[in-house]
C-alpha cells in the first residue's frame, strides 16, 4: 500500500492523495447507509491526471471507485477497501455556447452550478432534483439521473450530446461531439451514461441547454380515478402542445398522512379525493409569459380551459390553480413533503419502479392485496412522477422484519414484471439492487452487460462488484 | 451449401429460404451501388424462427446479413457470398396503445404502414423521409435513421422505448419496456440501435407516438448570412415554445441551380439571397389550429409576428409565408428537388456531414477555397438540415477523378474533424464509409468497438465487415 500511495503521489501531488481521517470524511454518502474506509481519495485535476491514475491502478491490480456528490441512492460509490477517486476537481465548464446551446462541463461541476452559469444566458439545463447542490456532472451522468422534467425533457442521456472518458487501463475516450445527428459506429456514450463507473470513468460531457421557463402555471386536480388522469395529461398535452413538465400523483391515502403529519400545511383541496394531481406548466413563449393588462397570466389561462371541459363533465371533481408564486410553493411543499413522512413512518420499505403509463393503475390494484396477504394491517405511502410512469411504492410494514422486507420487495417485482415493468427507474442499481438484477433482468442481458464489462474492464479495476451480480 | 439450405429448409419451409434467381432479386438495392447475389435468402416469419437460424449459422461459420426494405445508403445489406435473412415476413404491429402512446411493432413493418395505424388514433410516429414507403422499422433501427423532423422529435434513437433482438448465437434478448425511466444496467438498447445488424438482429421494438400536427406554418425568409439563421431558429424556437419542425438551409447558388434545371417550378422570393431559409412549425393545440373567422390560421400568425421584428431590423430581407396548402407544397417540391440537380449534375462528390449548430458557417467558409485548390472551377451544390447542423454538400468536379474524389473527401473530413464534425451524420457506415471511420473515428473508439463486436459476436456471423473497418 506505500508503494501504491507514493505513485499515486508522484502523479497528483501530496496535496490530493488523502488517506486515514481525511479519507474517511469520503466514506460517507448522503444516504448514511453504506459507510466504508476508502483505502485512499485520490483528487485528479485534469483528464490526464485520471489517465494516469488509472493506468497505474490497471497495471497494479487496484480497484478504483469513481465519485462525484456522493448524493446516489444505491451505494454506488462504496469504497470500502479501494481506491476512491474524486473528481470534485475537474471542476471547469470549459465552454458555454449560448447560440449553440451546448455547455462543456467537466465531471466535478455541481449541478446547481451548471443551472446558475446557463441562467446567465436565459438558459436552463433541464434536469432538477432535491440534491443540484450536491450531485455533479459526473454522478447524473454515471447514473442516468432522472427528476422533476423528466416528462418534458428526458431523462440525463437525453440531455447529454458528447463524453470524454478514461477507460479502465487508463486510455482516453473522446466522444465530444456537439452533434444532434452522428451515426458513426456504436453509441457507446449512451454505453457509457448510467454504467454507474463500471466501464469507463466520464470526465467531462458536452450538454444541451434549452430556453429556461419565463412563466409556470400550477394545478391540483381532484380527480376519481388514474385512468382518468392519464386522459387529462394526453389532453393538456395537446392543448398545450407539450407544455407539461410536472405530473405528479397523490392518492387518498397520501392527502391523510400529510394532514396528520404536517396539519400545518393543510391541503390543497377542501376534500380528499380518490387521485389527487399536481400539474404544472412551463412555458418560454411570450404569448404565453406576458402577463395581461389585469395582472393575470395567459399559461394560467390555457391551463384553466384545457381542465373546462373535463371539469364540466365530471372527469375532475374539483381542482385549484396557483395564482401567486406563494401558492405554487404551497402546492410543492405538500408533494415534497413524502420523504419527510416516509422518514417519519419509522419502518419502511421503498422502491423506486416504472410501469408503462397505463398500467400504473393495475399495478397498485395488485400490489395492495398481496401486501394484506404478507403483513396484514401493513399501510402504504405511494408518490409517482406520474408522466413518466415512476412510482415511489412505500410500504409501511407492522413490524420491522428482513424477511417481511424480501417478500414484499418481491411481491412487488413479480407484478412489476408481469407488467412490463421495471424495478429500477431512476435510481440506478449499484451495490443495493444487485439481488434484484440476478432475479429479474432478463438473463441473456445480464450475459450481455458481463461479457461487455469484461471486454472494456478485463482486469475489474473500475467500481468491481457494483450494478452486476456475480454470475450463476 | 447444399446442407445450409436443406438445414434451413428445415427450419423456415421451403417457400421462405430463396436461392438463384429469386435470391438475385434481393441483391438489388434502393442505390444500385451494391449488387450481389446471396447465397440463399431466408425470410423467417417469427423471432423464434431467427433465432434458430442463427443458431445453426453461428455453429456452422455461415455469416448472415441481415436485410429490411433495403432503402440504407451506404450499402450496409450487401450479402455477396453470404445469407440474407430478410425481416419482410416480420410485420405484425404486435400492439398500440394510444392512452399510452406506445406501438409495438416487428422489425419488418413499412414504415409508413406504422404511419397509417398510428393515424387512425390521431398520432403520429414522428419519422419521416422519402423512403417511408418502403423502409422497415428494422431497417430504421438499425440504422438510427434521421430525416426531416428530427430537430422537433430526434432520431430514431430517441423514438424507441425498447428493442427485441436475437444474438449471433440464437439466444434472444427481451429489452421490450415501454417504460420512460429505467435504470437498471447498461444500456444495451442504445448499443443495438444503430449497429447496422452487427450485434443483433433486431426483430421488434416499442416505439413512442405523438400527437399528429394538426396545422402547420410554412414559410421561406430571404437572409445574408447563415449565423443570423441560427439566430432566428432560436427566436422562432422561443416565440412558438419549441414548435419547428423544419430549418432547411439553401444558398444562393442552390437558387440559380434550382432555376437553371427547373425553371418550372420558379423561385420562392423574386430575389435570390445569400441564404435562403425553409422554416416550418406543427401544432396540435386547438388555440393554434382552429381557423380564425377569416380562415386565417393561428399558427400563421404566430409565425408571422415572431418574423416581424427580424424582417423590420432588416435580420431577413424578404420572406413568403405560405397561405395554403398548395403554396407550402410547391415551397417543399423547391427544396425536394435538391437530388434531381445532384442527380442531373454528373459527377458529384456527395457528403453526409453533421456540424455544431453555430459552426456551419466556418465549415462553408472554409471548404471552398480548398475545393478551389483542388479543382479551379469546381462547383457545388448545398443543401441542409440547418436545425440538425445536417449539411449535405455535394461538390461539382470539373472531372471525373478517383484520386480527385477522394482528395476533396478528405478535405471535406479535415475540416469537419477541426470543427468538432462527424463525417457521418444519418446515413451511417455500412460498407461505404469504412475507410473514413479508419482514418476519422477516435482510436480509443474504435478499439471499444471491436472489443464489443467481439464479446458480443465471437465468431462473426453477423453482418461480417461492415460498420468496423479492419484493424490496423
Amino acid at each position: 500500500m506505500t508503494d501504491t500511495i507514493a505513485a499515486f503521489t508522484a502523479i497528483l501531488g501530496k496535496a490530493h492523495v488523502l488517506t486515514g481521517a481525511d479519507a474517511a470524511r469520503y466514506g460517507v454518502d448522503a444516504t448514511g447507509y453504506y459507510p466504508c474506509q476508502p483505502l485512499a481519495v485520490l483528487r485528479p485535476a485534469t483528464t490526464q491526471e485520471v489517465s494516469a491514475v488509472l493506468s497505474h491502478a490497471n497495471a497494479s491490480g487496484i480497484a478504483i471507485v469513481p465519485a462525484g456528490g456522493r448524493t446516489g441512492l444505491t451505494g454506488a460509490t462504496h469504497a470500502e477497501g479501494a481506491v476512491m477517486l474524486s473528481l470534485e476537481r475537474m471542476n471547469r465548464i470549459r465552454d458555454l455556447r449560448p447560440a449553440a446551446r451546448v455547455a462543456v462541463a467537466e465531471a466535478g461541476v455541481i449541478l446547481s452550478t451548471l443551472h446558475d452559469r446557463a441562467a446567465e444566458h436565459g438558459l436552463d439545463f433541464p434536469l432538477w432534483f432535491g440534491a443540484r447542490g450536491s450531485a455533479t456532472i459526473g454522478g447524473v451522468l454515471s447514473t442516468n439521473a432522472g427528476g422533476s422534467n423528466v416528462l418534458r425533457y428526458g431523462n440525463t442521456r437525453a440531455l447529454c450530446l458528447g463524453v470524454e472518458a478514461v477507460l479502465a487501463d487508463g486510455r482516453v475516450l473522446n466522444l465530444m461531439g456537439a452533434l444532434h445527428k452522428d451515426n458513426s459506429g456504436y453509441d457507446l456514450r449512451d454505453l457509457l451514461i448510467g454504467a454507474e463507473g463500471t466501464l469507463a470513468v466520464i470526465t467531462a460531457a458536452t450538454l444541451k441547454l434549452v430556453p429556461a421557463a419565463k412563466a409556470r402555471a400550477t394545478a391540483v386536480l381532484g380527480m376519481k380515478s388514474l385512468d382518468d388522469a392519464l386522459m387529462l395529461l394526453n389532453r393538456v398535452q395537446e392543448a398545450s402542445g407539450g407544455m407539461v413538465e410536472a405530473f405528479e400523483y397523490m392518492p387518498d391515502t397520501y392527502q391523510r398522512q400529510l394532514r396528520a403529519a404536517r396539519p400545518d400545511l393543510g391541503l390543497n383541496l377542501p376534500d380528499i379525493h380518490p387521485v389527487s394531481i399536481l400539474i404544472e406548466l412551463g412555458a418560454t413563449a411570450p404569448r404565453d409569459t406576458v402577463a395581461n393588462a389585469d395582472g393575470s397570466l395567459p399559461l394560467t389561462e390555457l391551463l384553466t380551459e384545457a381542465l373546462e371541459p373535463m371539469l364540466e363533465d365530471g372527469t375532475i371533481d374539483d381542482a385549484v390553480i396557483a395564482t401567486s408564486g406563494e401558492q405554487r410553493r404551497a402546492i410543492w411543499e405538500r408533494r415534497e413533503a413524502a420523504s419527510e413522512i416516509t422518514y417519519a413512518a419509522g419502518t419502511t420499505i421503498d422502491t423506486d419502479i416504472a410501469l408503462p403509463l397505463d398500467r400504473v393503475t393495475a399495478f397498485l390494484e395488485r400490489i395492495e392485496p398481496e401486501l394484506q396477504k404478507l403483513d396484514p394491517g401493513a399501510g402504504n405511502l405511494v408518490v409517482a412522477h406520474l408522466g413518466d410512469g415512476n412510482l415511489h411504492y412505500t410500504a409501511l410494514p407492522t413490524r420491522d422484519d428482513p424477511a417481511l422486507h424480501d417478500a414484499v420487495v418481491e411481491a412487488v417485482e413479480d407484478i412489476v414484471a408481469d407488467l412490463g415493468g421495471s424495478f429500477s427507474a431512476e435510481h440506478g442499481i449499484g451495490l443495493s439492487k444487485r439481488a434484484t438484477m440476478a432475479r429479474r433482468k432478463d438473463p441473456v442481458a445480464l450475459d450481455v452487460m458481463r461479457a461487455i464489462k469484461a471486454a472494456l474492464d478485463p482486469k475489474n479495476t473500475l467500481n468491481p462488484g457494483k450494478v452486476l451480480p456475480p454470475a450463476g
